[in-house]
């Protein structure tokens, strides 16, 4: 349910009158072209960016105009020819404003001219997937990516083309396809979503080029309303349009939490940051009276510094939701970002040590700037700390937590979703986690079935294995009830809930703490993850889940480690042949290479993963089973990657509660052959107390230290006083939870 | 089948006699500590090797000596603990030389008297599962390698003892290990093994610190026949004894060929290396009148450079025989073996480069002089080139053949196996070949089923899928006739056996050939495979396989290709559930994942793995079958690891020739999203002629180029001429092979 949020929107409308733009105005402004050609010779970073933009286009203008007939999807021919162009395009611009050489205006107005004499031969794209194809791509959404990039290239040669030129564009090119992408796909533009967004900076930025106000309303405030049919499906599943939110200042109201978290998660969040921050900068530099970048709180400069939090120490995003692993702070959004952050935020410091990491700063004043602030030895590291996000408009609608271990040298990290669902990019995962050990998943999140821009998977579209793997429950390190999936698969259902944040405590010494419920994903059913991330010199994790159901259920409890088994506590069979796990629910997705009855009270299960061993400690009852399985049956096309889980199983259970202890420990190099600290330091881990109220967990070391973790399941409150009687002894403690140390006699 | 070579065996004997050492003599030497001394302030490199090896001594001394009572396998405490002594031990001999501070030398005292005081507490090692159990390990080539270290610490407090503190030593500890290993273990000390080595070295080394020209002699030319039970087998497997080759030198007649290459395999050479020439440099620095390193025209130090040929660019050896991946020249004993090559061989300057990486030197006179070296900015490039290394003793025993793409910035390689099995850690795997592309693997060799030293994998030691799976004929790229293993499995029979080498050039421009024949794998049946490495901007590889029977097959060629499935030519068909390809030799270890059928007479199959798209285009009859399988089947302990391989089957076959092309093409990137030539560039691969002398291949090229590879396959003259009419156009060539590179009109 999205809020309508109001702020200032006639304010803005009014401020916006009156302004005849001097060109270029944009991104790069007529006053900053000196400062541009200044810096190039001055600042390393900008010089050496400059120069591999201008090498970029110099290699594409040696080859002759191509401006195909649109055909193909994604990774194909027309796809990749038509997004080369706009990116060329976006940089010949740059390069023509800084160098002057009027080869490059002229190559960008050729190419421009090749385009408006295609543009009226067809109409839409051949290729009718998409629920609301595009004009030179196979959906709208690259055809916004085209005019975010191609309006810029047009700013900067607006005043060197003759005005019959510029009318001619104007009238054949770049009005027809602001209508195309508006007016007339309306239920591409006037959504709140990421392709909204892209659609509405596109035409607003073209607005500001042609100084045409209508279609600058339109970017901002939408369209009207009776354009638009309302309901529908997108190619994800989610609704198109939700009446009453729509245009880009809608779009920053709502896609943003007050922490700039985005409900989509990071992977979408980084897609759709560029038009959200090139469109503002375009505002700020043509209409600063507005200041866009502090509407909302400056939720945009927010929401890049929520990003960069989003990210292993690789700089890589945790794929929450729809995700293509391996995309990370490098890319070209992410460098225009920190640019704008740094520039028209507080120029911290500590976004410069971001920028160097990547080596190339945006081709306009924020990216000069980070530029001579690097030269000037001015960055400072980017420390990323435990942080919770919450989510939805408001902030209210669950959050995203992190912890990161504070030890120095250490880089332990979970991350656990008890968010919105995340709308059609949305995966049935709450109350999901993923663990990370120096940039290495420890537990993974699969992130998207897709191959991005590679034709021969489907187009380089999302793969039917998204829907009937990636997103389904059991392909999360989330408790799975009954083999089902959360909300019963429905993204209409799961979108209307989201998790409820209990406790986020970084602050106590020695460990933090995050909890959360979930209490709509399965009727009748309320969970509640605990994560504890106990510091040291050797750091572990206790995993606290806990369940209360008046029925009784079947409980997979799946762990994604990655590696070789090393060795297990308990006895297994492996199967002689292979069947798929289930059915439906992405089991239909999983071999199950072997199975085992846990015999006793604890089980420990270790791992060796690329120079490290890993050890789940767990408290479990006699009887559960344990599972390994492989992901990839009923994979006609091998769309999935063959990776190992781990499963244990509960059955005919009601209430119940799940302790594991994690620990990442020793390591071994292949040149060396020496492994250390090859087992686990846990002797068991025990659960001492299951209560409605309160839940208390002992963790034996193997060398005689024993501790106990007690929380408060449904108070949180700082100053509450809680007694736990365990084994004749109390456990006194104030507050939500406490981490008792002993050394046994 | 060894035959026995004796080089100057009386003279040496009489060399050795009448010497009386001053100590330390074995690796240091007296006359070398100041140098030593000087070098630790003035070289970089050294300083910083002896910070690092003082550092690692200190940190042992604070704690207390543990000379346990052995118990444990590998990667266990008892033997970890023995094996960080040793190597703790040496460091120490070093750091009191070069510091001449005393408390080094008592500590290495006293950890000497509690092993002579253990010593004679226990019989063997507990552990009964070698087939020569030793005292503080688990097997005597532990034992070997402890003496190999500790003779080197002892000889550097030998002089620093008073007389009856050695006199103590050597009668308790010393004199009782060297009769252990060598007399009381013959089996272990008189056999052509890499065991033996160690087993020499340890007893020629001690003997040289002691004067012991009984143990030296015993080091040199083994033990009397007599004493030794002839056959029976080791644990891998191999024959223990074959009369009449024995001790040091007759390990480097017969371990060796001309060209340096070690039989078992550069895994195993870079183990053995630090025995022959920690051995070879002590023999040099007491004998040097012996002139060890040019015995056998220098094979000790020509073995070195066979060892860095034999990596990819990693650095990491070609995993050829029982191999664990990943051991490269990083490793301590090439540390030590680039330094002995660069002092006692020709002050090569490229092997400073080498030494650079590995940013250590050994703490002697030759790391002196490789520090001085580098220091002084001395080193050139090693460049790896082509090169063909032939196996046997007198070289005349097959080869393994690597061709190397010579275009600059390209690192196309391939290695191919025709070589001796290898002994007891010899695979089944002639004619097998493995290609790697910028230190990436394409067509991966599997290497051994083993975790080295990690004790939870069944103590360390190889498990026994090295026999089931590791070693079989279906584990390697090698054709595979009627589901059967190479010699049915026999380390016997094939140790008997060598492939023989037909083609091996790397002079022709634009491309490379090498061929070779295997006839006695399989009864009746010969194979000829040839690899051509066909250069350019984007070089591609031939592979023609050739196979001779009277009676009619069933022909598997794997391809053990690794990542995902992008496309392919032909249809196939998921299976519902996954069942073992068979029953034995390997098979019962492939869970077959797809299979379908071709219908064409071409075939084409991609796929993706780390950032760019490999291409096998390939020359089929229709009705041949594909089948995709994956390592895993009957594993009931997760030994192996889940690999793809890729199989194109033909049945019902006597003569016949398989051609296929393989490239790697374009990128991806997944910051970027863009893929750039994700398409293979080859069309069709066709066969135009295939009879016994001559084969004719047809590559047509996507840019419509056309080549035709034309070879004899029974005459290697480079003046023979050759006729073959294809389609009646005659191609005429001389010499055995030649590329015809046309444009088709």
């Amino acid at each position: 349910m999205i809020r309508i949020v109001t702020i200032s929107i006639l304010l803005f409308a009014g401020l916006s009158m009156g302004y005849s733009q001097q060109h270029p105005c944009l991104i790069i402004t007529k006053e900053s072209i000196q400062q541009l050609q200044m810096g190039a010779n001055k600042y390393e970073l900008f010089n050496n960016s400059y120069a591999s933009a201008k090498a970029e286009v110099d290699e594409a203008m040696r080859l002759p105009i191509s401006v195909p007939t649109p055909k193909d999807l994604a990774g194909g021919f027309t796809h990749e020819q038509h997004k080369n162009n706009f990116l060329i395009l976006q940089k010949a611009g740059v390069v023509f404003q800084i160098s002057k050489d009027e080869k490059y205006a002229q190559w960008i107005k050729d190419v421009l001219f090749a385009y408006a004499e295609l543009y009226p031969t067809f109409d839409r794209h051949p290729d009718k997937r998409s629920y609301s194809p595009g004009k030179f791509f196979w959906q709208c959404l690259n055809d916004a990516n085209w005019l975010v990039y191609v309006s810029q290239a047009y700013d900067c040669i607006y005043d060197w083309l003759p005005k019959n030129d510029r009318e001619k564009l104007n009238k054949n090119l770049f009005r027809p396809l602001a209508d195309f992408l508006s007016i007339e796909t309306p239920q591409f533009f006037n959504r709140i979503h990421n392709h909204s967004t892209w659609g509405n900076a596109a035409v607003g930025m073209i607005g500001l080029v042609m100084n045409d106000e209508e279609l600058i309303n339109r970017a901002l405030y939408g369209i009207p309303d009776e354009l638009v049919k309302i309901g529908g499906k997108d190619n994800d599943g989610a609704t198109i349009y939700q009446e009453g939110a729509k245009g880009f200042l809608a779009q920053i109201d709502h896609s943003f939490s007050p922490d700039g978290y985005y409900t989509e998660g990071p992977y979408y969040q980084r897609y759709a940051m560029y038009p959200f921050l090139l469109f503002a900068q375009a505002l700020a530099n043509t209409r600063p009276k507005q200041e866009i970048f502090k509407y909302k709180n400056g939720v945009l400069i927010k929401a890049v510094y929520a990003l960069l939090n989003q990210t292993d120490s690789n700089g890589e995003f945790f794929p929450i939701n729809d995700a293509a692993k391996g995309m990370s702070y490098l890319s070209r959004e992410l460098i225009s970002a920190v640019g704008v952050a740094y520039y028209f935020g507080t120029k911290d410091p500590s976004l410069l040590s971001v920028a160097k990491l990547q080596q190339r700063v945006s081709l306009d004043v924020a990216g000069l700037s980070v530029a001579e602030g690097i030269s000037k030895g001015m960055e400072k590291p980017f420390i990323k700390k435990s942080i919770q996000l919450s989510d939805g408009a408001n902030g209210d609608e669950g959050a995203i937590g992190i912890l990161r271990s504070r030890e120095p040298n250490q880089d332990l990290t979970l991350v656990m979703k008890y968010s919105k669902h995340g709308m059609g990019h949305g995966h049935f995962d709450k109350l999901s986690f993923s663990m990370y050990n120096n940039g290495k998943e420890v537990f993974q999140d699969y992130g998207a079935a897709r191959w991005v821009n590679i034709e021969q998977k489907d187009g380089g579209g999302y793969l039917k294995e998204n829907n009937s793997w990636a997103k389904q429950s059991i392909a999360h390190n989330t408790v799975v009830v009954n083999g089902q999936t959360q909300f019963n698969g429905s993204v209409q259902v799961a979108d209307t809930f989201h998790g409820t944040p209990y406790l986020f405590e970084t602050n106590t010494k020695g460990y933090q703490v995050m909890s959360a419920f979930e209490t709509n994903g399965y009727e009748g059913i309320k969970m509640q993850r605990t994560l504890v991330l106990i510091e040291g010199n050797h750091s572990i994790v206790l995993d606290l889940f806990k369940i209360n159901s008046e029925k009784k259920n079947t409980y997979d409890f799946p762990l994604y480690f990655k590696g070789d088994v090393m060795k297990t506590s308990f006895a297994f069979q492996v199967s002689k042949e292979l069947l798929p796990m289930g059915k439906n629910n992405g089991y239909q997705h999983l071999w199950k290479e072997a199975s085992g009855v846990v015999s006793d009270d604890k089980l420990s299960f270790s791992w060796f993963d690329k120079g490290s061993f890993q050890t789940i400690s767990s408290a479990v009852h006699a009887g559960d089973s344990v599972l390994f399985a492989r992901v990839g049956a009923n994979d006609p096309s091998f769309n999935l990657r063959r990776e190992p889980v781990f499963i244990i199983r509960r059955t005919d259970t009601g209430n119940t509660l799940f302790a594991n202890v994690y620990e990442v420990h020793g390591n071994y190099s292949p040149v060396e052959e020496i492994a250390t600290d090859a087992y686990s330091s846990i002797r068991k881990v025990s659960i001492v107390h299951d209560a409605m109220n309160y839940s208390v967990v002992k963790i034996e070391h193997v060398n005689n230290q024993v501790d106990y973790f007690a929380m408060a399941n449904n108070n949180s409150k700082a100053s509450a006083k809680h007694v736990v009687e365990i084994a004749g002894e109390k456990l006194e403690w104030t507050g939500a939870y406490k981490l008792f140390n002993r050394t046994e006699k």
